[in-house]
């Protein structure tokens, strides 16, 4: 068996973002897949097939390019950001586990890419200058009562936190709940970061307060951070601000 | 004023990982700043002063590069990894919030690179699939009680942990008691990564339990990753074992 799956980082988008072993994984692919909107960033290169699929499919499509390489061929699966950060490696990983017994013998590479939240925070400053948590808000694939368990320890014990998939069109109202439940924890004044096209022509990049922020400023592809108690802002004339945690964080808790 | 600060993120070391953005404003610089054995990982370049400083000098370093900027020439300050995640971004940000009101005035830019934790992740598999915990077992900035408290909150509520900085000489029981404490929360079973020069040619990545962890398997170069009652483990004829989170966890914690 020749074939080889690569899981393929792009990191936030633009291609300056796009590390050289990423670069050579999708150059060297006889056949990609991936989610149409990622599919497009990559170059198209002749002789290479393509394989788009909808964003909630990524279970069939991991299933999909792991038969495919085992087949003998080249594939690149193409995952946004990093791919073991709420992406396809662990969907990968899954179908590994559940599928045939030639899926575990395949070679499969994993290409690390920068996520969102490294994107969005070199933006702003260094908000995740200190220890922080990461977390999905989608509840697709866990129960909410996990979710604010997790927002509960978290902003408790000291943690930044970074937010990934605020909100979808199935998920309307958890980010809002979201908001409220930090709420209880974190001063009104606790800065709040929403970040949507890191490094794009079409960046956003907003800072607030835990007080003002509101639910509407997300949506799917944004990528929010919440500060701890130690989270500091820098007002600067003529630029925007910086926002950062400090490397010393001397008080321990909410 | 024509001077600008860079803060640029090397990624886990091998240039195989470093963007095309950090490549550029490496090569734009005409000065360089940090961390010595980060620098060597630098090609040199004609005209291009060097300032390494010791791995402690964070602070020194961050005023050295941000008044050399301020004098007007192009400076970059290197970062191993993603210079947000324990490293150089934040003390830039502490720097320019207490001096001198033209460092505010400074042109600073932050690119960010692939960190450890993502970097080590790849390489097993997917252990960051699904919510997790970034925690610098550093107490030389904080008190330990807080890194105590953090490990608690994060292991009770189900979150995977990535652990930084987890021993140094100065520093040499710590992690021993980090992995005493998490036993209260995990089963023994619980899977654990130790992962050093991700994707270099001297890289080490292990995979035990927490019942078999030791703390000497680590040292001030080490990431390690603890799972969650949720990560797996996929023992693979010839190859690696795979380690991942599943996307879908349904128990809620500890």
């Amino acid at each position: 068996m020749s074939g080889r799956l690569a899981v393929v980082g792009l990191g936030p988008g633009d291609a300056r973002y796009l590390t050289p072993q990423a670069a050579e994984a999708l150059e060297a692919a006889e056949a990609l897949y991936g989610y149409g909107p990622y599919l497009d960033r990559v170059p198209l290169r002749a002789g290479q097939s393509r394989h788009a699929s909808d964003n909630r499919e990524e279970g069939a499509r991991a299933q999909a390019a792991l038969a495919h390489a085992c087949r003998g061929a080249r594939v690149a699966l193409v995952s946004g950001g990093d791919p073991g950060v709420f992406a396809m490696a662990a969907a990968v990983c899954e179908a590994i586990e559940a599928g045939p017994p030639e899926w575990r013998a395949l070679d499969v590479i994993i290409i690390p890419g920068v996520t969102a939240m490294l994107a969005v925070a070199a933006r702003i400053g260094a908000p995740l200058g200190h220890d922080f948590c990461t977390i999905s808000l989608s509840d697709n694939l866990k129960p909410w009562e996990s979710v604010v368990r997790r927002l509960d320890a978290a902003a408790g014990a000291g943690f930044v936190i970074a937010i990934y998939n605020p909100v979808s069109r199935s998920r309307p109202w958890q980010f809002g709940a979201a908001l409220e439940r930090l709420r209880r924890h974190l001063p009104p004044e606790t800065p709040v970061v929403f970040g949507r096209a890191a490094g794009r022509s079409n960046e956003e990049i907003s800072v607030t307060t835990l007080a003002a922020a509101d639910a509407s400023q997300a949506d799917m592809a944004t990528l929010v951070i919440i500060g701890s108690r130690a989270t500091r802002v820098i007002v600067r004339a003529g630029r925007s601000p910086l926002v950062y945690t400090p490397r010393a964080a001397a008080e321990v808790s909410a």
